[in-house]
């Protein structure tokens, strides 16, 4: 099975090789101490061994789990959750899927997605659609608190005991949450749910490869073994007795710090296969979350290209010039289509005819990497042999490993959220929330 | 009809009002220069008074070729183009639309895209859905040539003309094209294709009302009069003789200027509806290609909240602080749902028993601008007072004038964009397109 491959030779105009061979000793420090859990944030280092703790019969549970829901004719699987326990699936998910499938119909559920926001309308046509399908659903929450995640389950739980019964939906109803406290804990004991358990030392953005993920990339129907074995290679490819010059995560850290220290303040993950939209937004809240704090941090964004080249392509090429790209590329599609030739050729096309669509991609991706870095716009590419499980297992590890190595270069906690406090501190306040008397009269105060 | 309106109070923590206003001449003449082409990139001001100078023949024009099609029963309208071509009918489309319309079925046809993109797999989809449907296309193109979507429709021209037939497939193809010239143009005449015009002094990015958008819009079953009428009056809203202090796209453009002066180099769009995605994907465009060039420009980003809060929030509240947001809100949603009591109360929600959805929305958010401002984010907020055709065509119209206004101060031409022009060099030189066989050799002599 074909590994992942980073290539950063297009960064060499702008960062030396030698500056980034010099991240060489302090990243070996690093990530030994992320496997010897001796750095910042140690108490949420259970990522790292994750995918090689994996076993056989919690593989097994997952898909069994996955048979008896789709036994049930289920035509939606519906997950309520927010931040990591929504973007990791979603990634993977859509990755994975006919981007029609929508449309299509299949004889595997379809995931949707549920508490991932506040919308009024998007609760209540999600809620008028499920009233006409057949459905299950899962709650992922750490304690059952989160508002969001909280709001939409309220709601679809009585959903669905309405539809289908209390007793049927409690067998349609599984619980990803803590392993001994907190509100959904208590309540799937009470009522009986299928439960799994969140780890207490993997935090929601490293989450994907635990029953948050996991799970719903099964019921989807998709290969959680691939998927694994993915992130095991890439593991045991990154670990502590793994030279720098091997070390994938490791080189992508040093590059992008060292593009960091030169004046690039913003990384423009790129893909050119819309299918990876999620996979940038899962990668977003990863190095987002894990190293904007204490006033330093790179920007995150996002492109999907060709499309965006027709709309962020100009600021890309010419506006300010403190931005890096790193690009996610596809070996080949799973298709095939060829350009037909043309008769007429009024749209001038038929230098192309013969020629497969993606080579038009490729050309495309080749002459944009070339064109940004004439701009002044440094590019690494990450090339995926395949958009598969098992491509996208690796890809998950590495991006997950390359935070942790990162975050400890920049010198912050990668591992903490702090700042996502404040607005739940305020939203409390503002809605009255017993307990926070106090802050309620200062907040309103202030309106 | 409710007029939208711009808040911007939550910046004066970091920018004075004084320097606000003392934007008011300059933007003053600006706005003459706009409404007298007298300023940068003057040949593309068509924008500037294209609401008001839209006919009632020609939307009567609109709404007889969406009748005639929908007579035909098709269930999708394949709308083939890329960047403005199809951004703008993208974000009014969503807005506008149930979240989950692919799933439930509707007497109005789906509207999917084609061509905005060179993905393999995503074409070979599409045609396989196609294979099962009833459908129509409209092809959008000033030349014809542009190389995503003239793949698109040279594929997919043959798939409607090998299911319907020659005959009827003609009465299925609408183009969007040069008044005159142009590879499109000469095979609509030839074939006889239903045909609109793209004017001359239009850009791409400013195109959502001329029938490059509003024919789309149409077709999906919206009201196309609101959606102009909401542009004309905000038009007449931002007219060289409306004070600035009631001139909402000119403070809008003081105000982002005065930020970016003071070190706020990226502004982020917000919105806590999901249906705003792609009008932020839309603004991207406009502004990122309007005034990304010189080496300058706001860096334009997006989130959708609370969704994003749980990804870029800690980023957004503690990195860097080089960021500004603009808040798109909206005052009511269409429909409504309330939080039901919980005998138990173990998540705990009870204290927003009987609060609707949205009541907790709208506390997320001003928890969150009051987090942020304190976090040293200044912020704007923009208030939709519904999320319909009529507040949209203000926010449209809002949008351009301000990014003209905008790019004036910032001293670029705002209706060019150069830099596309690149990548597209380089591809064609890959792709050894017949014109470009030095550039081919250099290119070739690079890899």
């Amino acid at each position: 099975m074909e590994k992942i491959t980073l290539n950063f030779d297009k960064t060499f105009d702008f960062i030396s090789e030698d500056a980034v061979n010099g991240y060489a000793a302090e990243l070996q420090k690093h990530n030994e101490a992320l496997h010897n859990k001796m750095g910042k944030g140690n108490d949420f280092l259970g990522w790292v061994k994750l995918p090689s703790s994996i076993t056989e019969a919690e593989l097994a549970d997952f898909e069994a789990t996955a048979k008896t829901l789709q036994d049930k004719k289920i035509e939606i699987f519906v997950v309520i959750g927010i931040g990591g326990s929504y973007l990791g699936a979603k990634a993977v998910l859509d990755a994975l899927s006919d981007s029609f499938a929508h449309l299509k119909g299949s004889d595997k559920p379809l995931v949707l997605f549920a508490g991932q926001n506040i919308g009024e309308d998007y609760l209540h046509e999600l809620r008028e659609l499920l009233k006409n399908k057949e459905y299950a659903m899962a709650v992922i929450s750490k304690s059952g608190t989160t508002t969001e995640p909280a709001i939409a389950f309220r709601l679809l739980k009585k959903d669905i005991e309405d539809k289908y019964g209390k007793e049927e939906a409690k067998s349609r109803i599984v619980a990803v949450t803590d392993a001994n406290r907190g509100a959904l804990k208590s309540l799937a004991v009470s009522e009986g749910y299928k439960t799994y358990v969140i780890p207490d030392d993997v935090g929601g953005r490293f989450s994907v490869l635990t029953p948050v993920g996991l799970l719903a990339i099964a019921v989807a129907g998709f290969d959680i073994r691939a998927l694994v074995q993915g992130s095991v290679d890439m593991e045991n490819a990154s670990g502590p007795d793994t030279a720098f010059e091997n070390n994938l995560p490791a080189q992508y850290a040093a590059v992008r710090n060292e593009l960091y220290k030169n004046g690039k303040l913003i990384e423009i993950l790129v893909n050119y296969n819309p299918k990876l939209h999620y996979v940038s937004e899962w990668w977003k809240q990863l190095y987002g979350e894990s190293e904007g704090k204490e006033g330093k941090g790179i920007f995150p964004a996002s492109v999907d290209f060709t499309s965006d080249l027709h709309s962020m392509g100009q600021y890309i090429q010419e506006g300010e010039r403190t931005l890096f790209e790193t690009v996610i590329s596809i070996g080949t599609p799973d298709q095939e289509v060829s350009i037909p030739t043309d008769a007429d050729n009024l749209d001038g096309l038929n230098f192309l005819a013969g020629k497969r669509v993606d080579e038009v991609n490729k050309m495309a991706e080749l002459g944009t990497m070339l064109a940004h870095v004439d701009g002044g716009v440094p590019n690494m590419q990450i090339v995926l042999p395949k958009l598969n499980e098992y491509s996208l297992g690796q890809l998950i590890y590495f991006f997950e490993k390359a935070c942790g190595l990162s975050g400890y270069v920049l010198d912050v906690n990668p591992f903490d959220q702090p700042g996502v406090e404040a607005y739940k501190k305020n939203m409390f306040a503002l809605l009255e929330k017993p307990g926070f008397e106090e802050e309620t009269k200062a907040i309103k105060a202030r309106l």
